[in-house]
């Protein structure tokens, strides 16, 4: 294979914003350290990378209340676009330079400029930019927006959904999500100190999980639209691991490809 | 007709930055009076408008260094793109958050993003998105930007340029343009106090004083690039005016159709 790997990794917006409160706040200490064990890793190898990160209530504060993700209801909701696009613009420029000062070359792809989506999907949308920046050395960063959409007027834009999409148009090799959790587990380890990590997961034992209506596995805290993308992505033979970004060194060890024991891997259905 | 207006404004970077500074600093008092003359005259008539901004030294500086409006010379430049990309972003969520709070629905579109140079020049990029804002009564923000190109790998793309792209494919009604003199002078009117504003410019009279290889025009402070954007404008048929956007209500009067002494108008070679 001649082709560099392509490592794509997305950084949560639980991980590096303060999700609960309403005000827009960074958790600054996480985001120095997240940029450092990035940088780290990539000084010893130069892997191409995607970063993509979640908004946390940098973008959700505004979306939930004019019920954004819902699409187009009435004229009121479009008096939030422009602050949720220079929040969520702000945000982003806050983690470009952390990403920089620990010498990540780093730059900014807002989607909402360049992408549309069609009923709340990516499909066919341009990525040859990305690509020329990527093949320059440089770290192309996306993040989740509120996007044009050609039936809904508008929609989210999820990162996870990000993740899947250039994962897919680009052949990434890894793709790795960093959370506020070690994985995906069987209840809400938030509420059940009791709860089990699933360490493997495939399309085949999600299905079972999933028999008779009722789930085995906990999708509360966004973790259903994470693994319905990453299921999406193993359907195509893209492996992911959803790993916890709030334990120091894990994303380190990750990108070294070292063992980290708690995380979730999402297995691809078939070979490449 | 039935199409509602379109005004794309250009304020140089010269007008909102300290242009003849190395340091990164934005004329704070010209750019929230600017910002606040263009909000008035919106709330009064919300015309369809397209807001283009020069970076000054946050994009000049590194360009300059990296020689970097040359296109591809060495790996050596590619250091710089990280620290461009950020600059200019930065300065331009400096511009919509002043535009924002005086009422201005601006969206940030970073043209490195979403178009392409061909040797220099725009040719069938994109503007759908850009319209799309547009039609929901939002107001589209661009700036001068470093951009991937086809030929020299990557080259500059000026704010004049963008001015003329848009004002083309959009059709705009009226493009006015921002900067720091009256007008076109026949001499640098910087040096020269006895230099006279031209008022009215038109391809046929350009050529007139460019007659022997001089010109009586002055070209010196990107006036001549500017006047080669906004001639070929003219040659479809659309005109533009050159205003002092650094005196007090000059675009507030223009944006109002109220008269402007000294200004110099760029006359459409054809009737559309």
């Amino acid at each position: 294979m001649n082709r560099k790997k392509l490592i794509i990794i997305k950084i949560g917006g639980s991980v590096i914003t303060q999700k609960n409160k309403n005000l827009k706040t960074i958790k600054a200490e996480n985001l120095q350290r997240i940029c450092k064990e990035i940088g780290e890793a990539y000084s010893k190898k130069k892997i191409p990378l995607i970063i993509i990160h979640g908004v946390g209530p940098f973008g959700h504060k505004l979306a939930k209340e004019f019920r954004l993700n819902e699409g187009y209801k009435d004229k009121r909701q479009l008096s939030a676009l422009p602050e949720l696009h220079k929040d969520v613009r702000e945000l982003n420029l806050k983690i470009i330079k952390a990403l920089q000062k620990n010498n990540l070359p780093a730059i900014s792809f807002s989607p909402s400029a360049f992408w549309r989506l069609e009923d709340g999907r990516l499909k066919k949308q341009p990525t040859e930019i990305i690509k020329k920046y990527l093949a320059l050395g440089t770290i192309p960063v996306l993040h989740g927006d509120l996007l044009i959409d050609n039936k809904k007027v508008f929609s989210v834009l999820s990162g996870d959904q990000i993740c899947y999409y250039l994962a897919k148009e680009l052949k990434s090799d890894r793709v790795i999500i960093g959370t506020d959790l070690d994985g995906v587990f069987d209840s809400d380890p938030k509420i059940n100190p009791a709860a089990k990590l699933i360490k493997k997961i495939s399309r085949e034992n999600y299905q079972k999980f999933d028999i008779g209506g009722s789930t085995a596995i906990d999708v509360t805290s966004g973790m259903r639209g994470k693994l319905d993308e990453l299921l999406k992505l193993a359907d195509i033979g893209i492996g992911s691991e959803i790993i916890n970004a709030d334990i120091p060194s894990n994303i380190a060890k990750i990108l070294s490809e070292k063992r980290i024991e708690k995380k979730t891997m999402i297995l691809p259905s078939t070979t490449k």
